[in-house]
């Protein structure tokens, strides 16, 4: 079964959820975050990701990059909300007898300083073989501030228009997945109360089966112009850069060009669900192309 | 290098840490679980557990199991804080084509109910091969009810003396490992604020080993009379008994008995660390084995 089919068999699953004494569950799974609230009314932003070798890195990277990545991808997510990192965790399972967990786990606790989410607990755990791989899990919990609210993938609405805040496509050939800068500070410009932005979300298995996401949680169709699509040097062509993913920049939506500097776009627009089911495409002189049928699950 | 020592580099480096606006690290690593404030003022217990095919369960077990005992290790880092559990994240790395995906997520969210921590996020990968092992992350956040406060490893006192929940040794053969229910009730009722409860641990890595970590975060001499030591039904000998590990009992400290049912002991006694270093010790009749020979890294 793909990743993703997994990932809508546990959301379904997880409605309706009840916490525990004093909390309660805002936004549960199905967005860049889970959205806590705490007894004394705070915020509580929560999102995990994992780094496996073989498949988000390979054999003989850089340590550096690697805790870089591992990091950064989970801090993506919490820019997706427009929250800002107040903590994390990390855990590590390690081939046997690995040589470079000290270096690892100080990388990781450099990068998440940086961040300004410390490295607060962990765990560490050594496969049975030195062939198994090594595998990284953080996760990052965040707060949105004052006069702030979290961004979600399910307000788009029609009149919307879509934005990145970067090009997209080549980030694994030319490197970028591992040295990405999570866009934090874009984030929270868009999650102004008053900022107009109405959806968002990060951009990490191809902008097609990102923007899908978005209009199938906002019950919309989204369309995006296959020549406004920003593509990164050294990407062939539209359809490769909506696909590849790794990207890491954010799709922003709102009714009118949001107060966020260095915007590309619009590159497409949102119109009503009302002749066809919720869902993206990309469209290309006379072609649409559904967009959930690009981008690739990791 | 031994995991024991991973972890005690990580929490060396870990101190002093600056947590996100409005957020502040109470108890950084090193304790069953993190301490974070919320802006608000709430205390938040982190916890994550890994657990790995070949090192923390066999191939062939029973997909509940393994998700009980997922969910199970972290809920009980949450009892032995004496906190309440709250919400969790589950993350797999699966085999490739791993076919009971569903079966354990959908397994592990029940475990995740029955505790009350609803898995509001998580995060599935596959490994590149079929060959590699399963392994899972569970994180809880909990807090702590009112007129309680967390009990940490470091609060033993000379003149306390040491309880244990339940009787060691045997959990792997008897199957144990897999089926323990954490202690949150006995934790909770340890953590009032008139409870007289110093210390506190969850036994993981075995009475002794665990027993030495209470006894140096405290900076005192725990020691532990041999003969007092409850064992579990086919337990062979108190050495036994005190280094298989994964009991998941909570080894509590006080000055007197807790009003805590079922508690066994006492099992041993605290003494200032005055013309030694601080560490635990099991005594059987002249001799004083050091306890952290004891035990094991998992």
């Amino acid at each position: 079964m793909q990743e993703s089919k997994l990932h809508e068999h546990i959301y379904a699953r997880s409605a309706g959820l009840t916490a525990g004494p004093g909390w309660s569950v805002v936004v549960g799974p199905g967005d860049d975050c889970a959205v806590m609230k705490s007894a004394g009314g705070d915020l509580l932003l929560l999102t995990v990701d994992q780094l496996v070798e073989g498949r988000h890195f390979t054999a003989g990277t850089d340590l550096d990059l690697i805790a870089h990545k591992a990091v950064a991808r989970s801090v993506s997510d919490i820019a997706a909300m427009g929250g800002t990192p107040a903590w994390a965790t990390a855990t590590g399972v390690l081939p046997k007898n690995y040589p470079n967990a000290d270096e690892l786990f100080d990388a990781m606790a450099r990068w998440a300083n940086h961040w300004r989410c410390p490295l607060v607990g962990g765990d560490i755990a050594s496969h049975a073989s030195a062939d198994h791989p090594l595998t990284l899990t953080v996760t990052v919990g965040g707060s949105v501030p004052a006069g702030h609210r979290p961004v979600l993938r399910s307000g788009a609405r029609p009149g919307d228009q879509l934005w990145l805040t970067g090009p997209v496509g080549n980030a694994f050939a030319s490197g970028r997945h591992l040295t990405f800068e999570p866009r934090l500070e874009q984030g929270r410009l868009a999650s102004r109360d008053t900022s107009g932005v109405t959806a968002m979300i990060d951009l990490s298995d191809g902008l097609g089966r990102d923007a899908d996401r978005v209009a199938r949680a906002s019950g919309v169709v989204i369309e995006i112009d296959a020549s406004a699509i920003p593509l990164s040097p050294g990407t062939p062509d539209w359809r490769t850069g909506a696909s590849e993913g790794e990207d890491h920049e954010l799709l922003i939506v709102a009714a009118n060009r949001p107060d966020i500097p260095g915007l590309l776009g619009p590159i497409g627009t949102v119109t009503a669900a009302t002749d066809a089911a919720p869902g993206a495409f990309i469209r290309e002189a006379q072609s649409r192309h559904p967009a959930r049928d690009l981008g690739w699950d990791h």
